[in-house]
């Protein structure tokens, strides 16, 4: 059989068309059929004859298997995350896919789009909190246990690096950003600034800057991306404007 | 006096058009003035009457003093990086000018684009190397000690987290990666998945992947990005394709 399909997974954004690379558009045009979280294919323009699977957000596995089992039998296949798609989001779901399936789904053509993940969204929203070295960590304990995201947070704090936390409310009651804050409150000064970035890019966008010790868990859903400075992130109050919030590009030993 | 200008700084993606956000878009062509590193600029539609600052790579402050300056006396301004302006880039740098000059600019209209910054799109041209937690560290010590970089480097292994790493050859003679990967192979295992991503999205592209044993820092220039992957990196070897790599999002303790 000659294989003819394609798959491409691609990252779509935190949520506004200006922020859609014109590649990751592209890609939305072409596709026959387009696989991915419901709310996430809703904001992207249909096009007649085109077939969406929308499934639930906790789906990632069968959602990637189904892409590539429509993918072998020839059709130009688009796996739609939000953000980027390497980021806590599809691509690793279909290369494990692809790893586990039959051989044949190993000849694919297979494809990945980056695109503007929501740390990066959110950091443009108040300056540049990101902007010396950073580490990246979920909060959801759904694929590692809790101790290791415990462990991780106290690692980097060592290090003195800044933090984008993503899925802070995935545990159960949004315990999970209240606990991460308890751990960070164990291990970064009192001060350090904390950004909370909620439905980044949408209408009910909600910014809210706020020192380590004031941070409590209270405001976050599962919307919410939130930034944690080191000991090299500072604040530039502002009148009438939201403060500037940045990690210097300079970095000292930490003491 | 009014103050009537704007400044805002972007991100211009690692090289194509088709990775260029439509908001970078219409900040480049709503700009009276650009300000940025020759190269990226040079890879803009200009159009009549604007007016492009190209500096060298290494003035950012004073570059962003200048965009400063010009937007402070009214003038439509963009800052220009490449990938994203907020990952070792202008952002931070426009920050820090803010907090230091007069007093006026804290007044100043300023707004931040986000881009696609280089390690997601050279993780994009392999799979999802950075599909589980990551940590993200330049490799120049123009900023920082080397000493703070080491150390990183080995918390970051401690925690078992696979790594971007920009800036490789700013050192001296190369000397960052060949320096970084000595102390990688001390605290990772030796066939640890190594993405060497060299000019992606340009046509000089280049994409290396190598178990950590085998790196030493030869074929890295200041194009180069490089991801490093953690103990759940895999590699799925494909017939007449470049392998998958990818990070499991599953994650265990580390014994």
């Amino acid at each position: 059989m000659l294989v003819t399909g394609r798959l491409t997974v691609i990252g779509i954004g935190p949520g506004p068309e200006a922020w859609v690379t014109p590649a990751v558009a592209s890609v939305v045009t072409d596709a026959a059929e387009l696989f991915g979280y419901g709310p996430y294919l809703d904001r992207l323009p249909g096009r007649p004859g085109q077939v969406r699977h929308a499934t639930d957000n906790r789906e990632e596995l069968s959602r990637a298997e189904a892409a590539l089992a429509a993918a072998a039998s020839g059709a130009r296949v688009a796996v739609v995350s939000g953000g980027d798609p390497g980021v806590f989001a599809m691509a690793s779901a279909v290369c494990e896919a692809v790893g586990k399936g039959p051989a044949a789904w190993r000849a694919l053509d297979i494809g990945f789009e980056p695109g503007v993940t929501a740390m990066l969204a959110a950091a443009a929203r108040v300056g540049a909190p990101l902007g010396s070295d950073f580490a990246v960590i979920s909060l959801s304990d759904n694929l590692k246990p809790w101790a290791l995201i415990e462990r991780r947070l106290r690692l980097m704090s060592e290090a003195d690096m800044a933090l984008a936390l993503y899925n802070p409310a995935s545990r159960a009651r949004g315990a999970g950003a209240k606990q991460a804050f308890a751990v960070l409150k164990d291990c970064r000064s009192a001060d350090t600034p904390v950004v909370m970035a909620t439905a980044v890019g949408r209408s009910q966008e909600r910014i809210v800057i706020q020192p380590l010790a004031d941070c409590d868990g209270s405001g976050i859903d599962m919307r919410t991306l939130i930034l944690v400075g080191s000991s090299a992130t500072r604040l530039i109050d502002r009148p009438g404007r939201t403060p500037l919030v940045y990690t210097e590009r300079f970095a000292r030993m930490p003491r």
